[in-house]
């Protein structure tokens, strides 16, 4: 039989956080490029601009006038997707459970936050040094548990950074949102209830750490092997970066060219919320170091969306919940089984103005990409850790 | 209470065919768009461009003319995502079961397809008569029938198109694909499985058609529904078009802004192999009735992925194939339940410029739509019937 080439042969490999399956078409690179073509992601912006209503002072919508901030700055979204008085729309007409069966809705009540990152308009994350993303780190946990606190019928937080036009960022300061839910949202319950049915399903692997209540973890377990293959010096490791509490790799299962993933891998974390000071200065600078990569990558300053993935809000007993029971104490299970992870969703493909549409075939089948994440992670793990600005004659 | 109001009101609808919730944040169409605009989605091309490999008699890769076609002409797809001798790569290294679950993989062997809709190159469906979309349906069913009985190892087509450089269509030429697959992807298996449970577990309803084997049609009771709110003068109502045998709607739980389905509503019809000639004229002129309307709401080019979901192909007995029999009877067993449908997936929201990204909280949450689907649907519903280019002084 004919041995396996991955710039030739495709496969489907199956991600067991979202269920879901991904075609690699490796050789599909190949084939020439003569579709859309972004604008150049280079940027020279001033430090301040004073038609930016994320720097610090200017004016926002409504009149508002964003602080004079240092650091970070957290306010409440003028166009905010969810509000504390949503309303259920009329149910449709009784036709009988066969019908109404089609028709299943739900109120959604929310806060949104938007969180600046730097008072700085011409930096992104990639620029900022450090400390800088460690405050960032702050700021996130800080929201994750003030928030849930206020409202406590808060079931989930989605963090989340748009970086760039093309992923559908509307002001280039950098910054990020902070979407908390009334509900836990379709995807991250499937990859809660993924690592929940894993924790039961597993039986323990020597040496590797485990959950607080003794059961295996799919990440930690996932991060275990990668870098056991790392450290074997494997050609083929997925891993991007090792810190002292978190490892950026290249998951198997990735979708985006260069998606990757930070998680933990020394201990069980289940969000934000429970990080040491040690781990939160790791976590940001397993952060910068990747999308200082993702930037030096193809010189450019390289897009994405990511995103914090953990457990749901941690929340007072039921009876003070505006929800029942029994959906109480799934979140709290579910939070037994939850790890901290962050992930970077990037369209770029090929180069700095050549990205990988999710259109068509994914999505209508299923979710195709062109490089294998092997391929991906060696380009990334290759990169500079320097960005390329900042680089010295 | 408040009473509901569509334009000011965040709730969740819930998508019984793929099994996940969509946020539906009406009022966020306020917000003022500082973003990414589009190239103007304005095209005028010559009939025949001599640097377009799919313009009739031209060169492709490899040197290899395209025909001096008339009507619709279908080809190999000369960078096929899948080939036929696809090899696995070899399996990561034995670290026991916890380790080896989260890397599964399977091979993903095919056939790729190109398909012509017309040989002149400045036509798009929306642009093209009823008897010449006629022409594209026949040649979908053709190749669903062929290709699946010259490749008995096949178990699922996926039939597509990308309209619009937005949408990643690298030309312009009006041209769809076929990618035929040695199994069934994740969403069309979720989809199948859906009609499949819902003919299991609900009772027929009084005078709505049932599938061939005598159970209710989850697509079959949403049209009825659909219709008969349509026809009772309700103005919330999602139809876009009726036909004779075909209906166009943006469903209940659409996700796109201007998301459009169109399915049967007076029978069973498992795939494009199962049209009488009767319906497979009546489904072109119920795609043109849609196309043309995309077309004229913001009179521009109306980018979008269209995708046909129907019955895995059909294949001889189990033994023949090399597929386990428990595979084939699977397979099987969901033809049964299988309606065929077809959906549009178009991004443009607010303008010809500007559409709706699917980014961070859609990612890495749930989807999130900012019109609701009753508002699209009156909006494509009261758009003209004649293309805006075709129309007289
Ligand atoms: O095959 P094409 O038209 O070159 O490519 C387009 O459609 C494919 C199938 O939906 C996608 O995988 C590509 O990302 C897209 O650019
Ligand atoms: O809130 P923004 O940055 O204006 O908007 C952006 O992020 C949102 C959340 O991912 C998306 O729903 C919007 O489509 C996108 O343009």
């Amino acid at each position: 039989s004919v041995p396996f080439d991955p710039s030739s042969h495709s496969h489907r490999r199956f991600n067991p956080l979202t269920q879901e399956w991904v075609l690699c078409s490796p050789h599909r690179t190949k084939r020439p490029w003569q579709g859309a073509v972004e604008p150049p992601q280079l940027d020279s912006r001033p430090a301040y601009d004073e038609k930016c209503y994320l720097c610090p002072g200017n004016e926002r919508a409504g009149g508002i006038r964003t602080e004079k901030y240092e650091g970070t700055f957290v306010f409440e979204n003028d166009f905010a997707a969810l509000v504390e008085t949503s309303v259920l729309p009329p149910p449709p007409s009784a036709l009988g459970d066969a019908v109404n069966s089609l028709y299943q809705q739900e109120p959604a009540r929310g806060k949104c936050y938007v969180i600046c990152f730097s008072p700085r308009h011409d930096l992104t994350v990639a620029e900022m040094s450090d400390a800088e993303i460690e405050g960032v780190v702050k700021v996130w946990t800080k929201l994750y548990v003030d928030v849930s606190t206020e409202y406590p019928w808060l079931k989930y937080i989605q963090i989340f950074e748009n970086k760039g036009s093309m992923m559908g960022c509307s002001n280039p300061h950098p910054h990020g949102q902070a979407w908390s839910l009334s509900y836990i949202p379709s995807r991250p319950a499937t990859i809660l209830q993924s690592q929940r049915d894993y924790a039961h399903s597993q039986n323990p692997i020597p040496n590797v750490p485990l959950l607080a209540n003794g059961k295996p973890s799919l990440l930690l377990n996932y991060a275990a092997s990668e870098l056991a293959k790392h450290q074997s010096g494997d050609e083929d490791s997925r891993v991007i970066f090792v810190g002292k509490h978190f490892i950026a790799l290249v998951p198997f299962w990735a979708s985006w060219p260069f998606e990757t993933m930070v998680l933990p891998f020394q201990r069980h974390i289940p969000s934000l919320a429970a990080l040491t000071e040690e781990e939160a200065i790791d976590l940001a600078s397993t952060l910068g170091a990747v999308s200082r990569r993702m930037d030096n990558l193809f010189e450019c300053s390289f897009g994405y969306s990511m995103g914090v993935y953990q457990a749901p809000v941690h929340r007072p007993s039921a009876a003070e919940l505006d929800v029942n029971a029994t959906a109480a104490e799934e979140a709290d299970d579910w939070a037994a089984y939850a790890q901290l992870h962050v992930g970077f969703y990037p369209p770029l493909l090929r180069s700095s103005t050549v990205k990988k549409f999710l259109v068509g075939f994914e999505l209508f089948a299923e979710t195709q990409r062109d490089i294998t994440p092997e391929q991906a992670a060696k380009r990334l793990r290759d990169c500079d850790d320097v960005h390329y600005k900042q680089r010295k004659e």
